[in-house]
């Protein structure tokens, strides 16, 4: 047993893919490219590449599995992937077999927020914990849960979707059809329609003529003192804070954690985060609760993915 | 090794015991007056009349051990209740000790909607479903939580308050300090609340004159046709469906079921959460879920605190 293990983060921008080991150490890791807009074939090859490229100069005999975080609904069982609607031509792909053909390896296919979600918990934020909720912050908004020191990925094996839990009966319309999703208030266009409909209020912001606007500008123009900016994130945080009393009454995790994009914007969004839930969740529910950032905001989908993958080679599933 | 078990329910009014064997069959109950305005002393003496009535001939040293559904905060590590509002003198009792010490036989506390959820998972509503939960609906909403064959009880034993999730951010503002809780659209007093409502709003009804009206005389009224009664319950189940489609769409179990005196309206409710389910949850996490009442209705506490004890001394603990 070499106990050194693959772990790959398939995003629609970038291939993320580490060199792991037992006890979760991150030996080695590189970036590339997906090329997502040039189709399945030159993606998964682009998969192979990724994982050798990780594996250094590491004998490829050595390396005991693979595990890939993937976006998209999946089948985390026999690792196909009904879509992804970043990569193209990328449905029911039978992504675990392809790459497990391609590089001889045992490879295990999960959802990239669980993943994430399980990296945080093996050597990050939420380390000590034995119950972790991950919300992943970025164009929507996703989860990972940890109960008992396991992944729960729900009956079907694709639960944990924290962003469609309505907050706002008739609410603003998500695009999955529900009214008032957490997603629709507190995601990253959320927080910048929002912002918009302050500006068009009547507000003043320095952000006013820039054209088109991102989360990451409306917390730069927030932190440099911008108003509009500040109170179009802090009721981002509000709305997060509302979804984070959910999950504390209902599951009572030991730790709430944020990773994704919009987390960039912690030292706003958090602070409201807490207050609403120090406030408004059952007390007996918050003590001893951790509510933070990530603490692999880069790695915890490659660490995860490889974390995960040594599980289930173990439990042979 | 006899195989015998004791149930016990503590409620406000009535202490249900049973006799149970390792699958499950009820062998004999009783039901006897709480005398819960007598204080502590009397209502442990009760709970130790009722556990030797339900043993009926059975000699007691063929009892293994006594479960205790319980109300209130509770420990359920250490058996101690912190409190009880419907009990009198009811404040830090050592419960499962004090049963323990009289009847000489290993005693275990459950909060009593997680032992009703046990109960339907093991022999009622849920007993094909790996992963179930209860929705129990009162004066308030309680709730117990059942993934991969196990109790789910929070990281602090006090978890599964479904129903202090928010589903009106905003709203209306709960018991718990909280706005917007579940509880304070779906409970039965929400009912009554509603209903009221509507009359005042010039709705005829042929509750008008009745004086104080309950959930159950609203469910018999609509059942008779009348429109606003029938408004006021079908208002309470589309916010019963919210809540169940954030369940569904979080946590996604297999069953989820309903119990407690307004369930007894689930010919009115029940249509109208699945549909609202059906609408709103997303379609891959409704894949063989079922939504329904217990099965269970009178005796899911009594076989449900038996079974949560056998497996807990089981597994010592």
């Amino acid at each position: 047993m070499s106990d050194l293990f693959i772990g790959i983060d398939l995003g629609g921008t970038n291939i993320k893919a580490g060199l792991v080991d037992r006890e979760g150490a991150l030996l080695n890791k590189i970036s590339i490219p997906t090329e997502a807009d040039r189709g399945r074939e030159r993606i998964l090859e682009n998969i192979c590449v990724a994982a050798r490229d990780a594996a250094g100069d590491t004998s490829w005999d050595d390396i005991e599995t693979i595990g890939i975080g993937s976006p998209g609904p999946l089948d985390y069982r026999t690792g196909l992937v009904y879509r992804s609607p970043n990569l193209k031509d990328w449905t029911n792909v039978p992504l675990a077999d392809e790459i497990s053909r391609r590089l001889d390896v045992r490879t295990f296919v999960d959802n990239d927020a669980n993943v994430a979600c399980w990296g945080e918990y093996w050597v990050g934020a939420g380390r000590d914990c034995g119950s972790v909720v991950l919300f992943t912050l970025g164009t929507g908004i996703g989860g990972g849960i940890i109960l008992d020191h396991r992944l729960w990925r729900g009956s079907t094996g694709a639960g944990a979707e924290i962003g469609h839990m309505v907050i706002q009966a008739g609410g603003e319309k998500c695009g999955c059809g529900a009214l008032g999703c957490l997603e629709v208030y507190a995601s990253a266009p959320a927080t910048v329609r929002r912002f918009q409909r302050i500006v068009q209020e009547g507000r003043d912001s320095s952000l006013a003529g820039a054209g088109e606007v991102t989360a990451g500008m409306i917390h730069e123009a927030a932190c440099a003192g911008d108003g509009a900016a500040r109170d179009a994130l802090e009721a981002t945080g509000y709305y997060l804070g509302v979804g984070v009393t959910n999950i504390v009454n209902v599951i009572n995790p030991e730790a709430v954690l944020f990773s994704g994009g919009l987390a960039g914007a912690a030292d706003i969004l958090l602070p409201v985060i807490r207050r609403e839930v120090s406030e408004h969740a059952l007390e007996a529910l918050t003590r001893n609760l951790t509510i933070s950032i990530g603490a692999l905001p880069d790695d915890a989908g490659v660490i995860g993915a490889a974390g995960c993958a040594m599980k289930r080679l173990e439990s042979d599933g």
